[in-house]
């Protein structure tokens, strides 16, 4: 037997354990063609709560009383694949169970020499990528130019940060707390960084952006989105990727974009990851590439045990993590 | 002497009379390099409002106590330049007066055998590059999409609408009246009109656009704005060209727009015709082919006489015009 969560209700605002269901059920093995995977990482991601709601998205709402899926790290138990053999590691999207049946196209092997397999979530993986489409095919960041991202600390903020110096920026980030503060001056590099927690982030941001701002990568939304608008310089660019701060919330209001972007002629584009699909490879070998050669860094906030995939999935609201929120279920056999 | 207008008050909501001063000032004779010229039509527009606040924009604010400057038609009276002859008709951006005295440089001569003189202030204009390359260059409409455009009626809107037509798609116009609804659909060609005024704007879109929305240019901002957003298809696109509703108030408040743009992978830009100088040759060319073939109709509504020029300015604010709105001064001599 093993443990699987389900959708249970669709959340009214900030989910809680309620809206889930832990339940048993068997393992089952595999047909022709089908792979037993051991769940190793799971990946928890803000943008699972869309899916939770019934609304039309670019990927289909969760089921109620289904079990829930995301980005999984996991381990080749059993192979009926001629492409896969026994304890391959392995990444797809599969579900938040300690196993997956699954067929043998549902994942790709990856490659852990180039760097460990917890990074195929997280900086080599959609999050990762995510911040490399955003920030360089909408942002088009050119040096000397400002860059501001929201969630800073968080899994995409701090490689969209990091690739913005790299690209010759005056990087500012905004965090909720002095830890995330000081990681992302000190760790991450950033010019300059927000806690919007205990400053007025209107006038910080003046502060800190003394030639305005070219690109602002919107992760969170709300009141600390409304503080930028303000400031944009002409032609700027909003790669949209997120809006934490509205995901929990049926009414989101704030002061109308209209008149600052025709005022500055600047752009937002909305954009999901799979967009780029096309592009992975070209993504992924640039990040492996800055990876390995010290120019990008990365954290992790890794939760142990399956029994505390939830939890990890509500800590992303409160704004608990630093970097990639992982869950780690077990260990690779070797 | 001559009659001129100046901005007395910066306006704190909607404009009325006594922001502005009428007064008399000598028309004084050119120098050497300048010419004098006879205000024959002045272009009102509601950007202008825009300027009539002291904030940052993409064009200085006018000054308090100076001559307000739009587009303006004028004969040339006197000439001091080898570059004009008397009763040359002239185009550029003049001061709400008689006549003005400018350099060479500062005006262009119009063609009046392509289309009479008020065209270049509106379907030949700014008004009409701008809902050409607003729509073409941003909104990139494709045949059997749909187009949705706000202030449909207006002096871009009526363009925008025809042009998408053009180019083979389903054209939905908001306005706000029987009578401008009835211009839509039985002169511009437009396929569905709604009435602001009367409909209920998200319901009538909903029916209007079974297909969803692909491209709305926006020039209303608002709640008929909001109303969109529920409707746009995957990569939908918003040119963002003026937001009237907000232009008189300091509170422009709504829902936030950004996991709208997130779910369906949207883009808003915002711009000015300016931001095409470089390309207007080429707009004008095309407009004046479509108008010649008789694909592109326009109205204008024109008021007659200087004294009229704030009742024109303050109309645009009524909704009151069909159109381009244009101050006639003067007949032209012959």
């Amino acid at each position: 037997m093993q443990k699987q969560i389900l959708l249970k209700k669709r959340p009214k605002e900030t989910p809680t354990h309620n809206d889930f269901e832990v339940v048993e059920t068997s393992i089952g093995t595999p047909s022709d063609g089908e792979i037993l995977v051991k769940t190793i990482y799971i990946s928890v991601d803000p943008y699972l709560r869309g899916r939770m709601n019934d609304t039309k998205s670019y990927i289909p709402p969760f089921k109620l009383n289904e079990v829930i899926s995301s980005g999984v790290i996991g381990q080749v138990i059993e192979s009926k694949s001629n492409r896969f053999d026994k304890n391959d590691i392995v990444l797809g999207s599969l579900g938040w169970q300690e196993y997956n049946i699954i067929k043998e196209d549902s994942v790709r092997k990856i490659n852990t020499n180039i760097a460990p397999e917890s990074t195929y979530l997280s900086v080599l993986g959609m999050t990762g990528l995510t911040a490399y489409f955003g920030l360089l095919d909408i942002g088009k960041p050119k040096e000397g130019e400002t860059v501001v991202v929201s969630g800073a600390a968080g899994a995409v903020g701090s490689i969209v940060g990091q690739i913005a110096k790299i690209k010759g920026c005056r990087v500012v980030g905004i965090a909720g707390s002095e830890d995330k503060v000081n990681l992302l001056l000190n760790d991450f590099g950033f010019d300059a960084a927000i806690n919007y927690n205990t400053q007025d982030v209107g006038v910080a941001l003046e502060e800190a952006c003394p030639d305005g701002i070219d690109v602002y990568f919107e992760n969170v939304g709300g009141t600390i989105s409304d503080a930028i608008f303000p400031l944009l310089n002409n032609f700027a660019r909003i790669p949209v990727c997120g809006a934490i701060s509205a995901y929990n919330t049926a009414e989101d209001i704030g002061p109308r974009v209209q008149t600052h972007l025709i005022k500055t002629s600047s752009l937002m584009q909305g954009f999901t990851v799979g967009n780029y699909s096309s592009r992975f490879e070209e993504g992924i070998q640039e990040l492996a590439t800055w990876l390995k050669d010290g120019r990008l860094k990365y954290e992790e906030t890794i939760t142990v045990g399956f029994d505390k995939t939830i939890d990890a999935f509500l800590d992303l609201f409160k704004g608990a993590n630093i970097g990639k929120s992982l869950v780690k279920v077990a260990e690779i056999e070797k």
